[in-house]
């Protein structure tokens, strides 16, 4: 199934998982730290074990440095999960 | 279904389609322009109508400026469709 699920409804999870978190706080349009740290304990099994690899992580990601994630940026972490699945893949996990 | 599906299984979406495309030159791991150009013409329905578009979209997502997409590169354009889909909601299409 999942093969034939198309880019736009793994986008539509994306959105769907982004906007559940960042609707938590009175910024409703991005993901404060705490907000990203809270999505990636609930929806990642490799999530970043410490609180410097989280920093490092919202670092690498806010590229406007107004230190909130917003979709874009966001979607850029898809883009790292996605790298390890292949990665993952060629190291034969 | 959707609900439940997990962000994993978005992001391995993200890589399945990426490097369905991104395989067809000799640069494996990334985009180049033509590569990206059939990549929307298949899974997008809304894809930049015209050449200045993509061009546009290229120069926008080439975060560090070698004329390919990387993955993580690729995941900021799965951000503006999951952009689109909330403001699209929003918009009440």
């Amino acid at each position: 199934i999942i093969a034939t699920m198309s880019l736009e409804q793994a986008a539509k999870i994306v959105s769907d998982v982004f906007y559940k978190y960042a609707g938590e706080d009175d910024k409703k349009q991005t993901l404060s730290r705490d907000e990203l740290k809270k999505l990636l304990q609930a929806h990642c099994s490799h999530k970043p074990d410490s609180v410097t690899k989280l920093d490092k992580l919202v670092k690498r990601l806010d590229d406007n440095k107004d230190n909130q994630i917003d979709i874009v940026e966001f979607g850029a972490l898809i883009g790292m999960m996605a790298n390890n699945c292949e990665a993952g893949f060629r190291e034969g996990h």
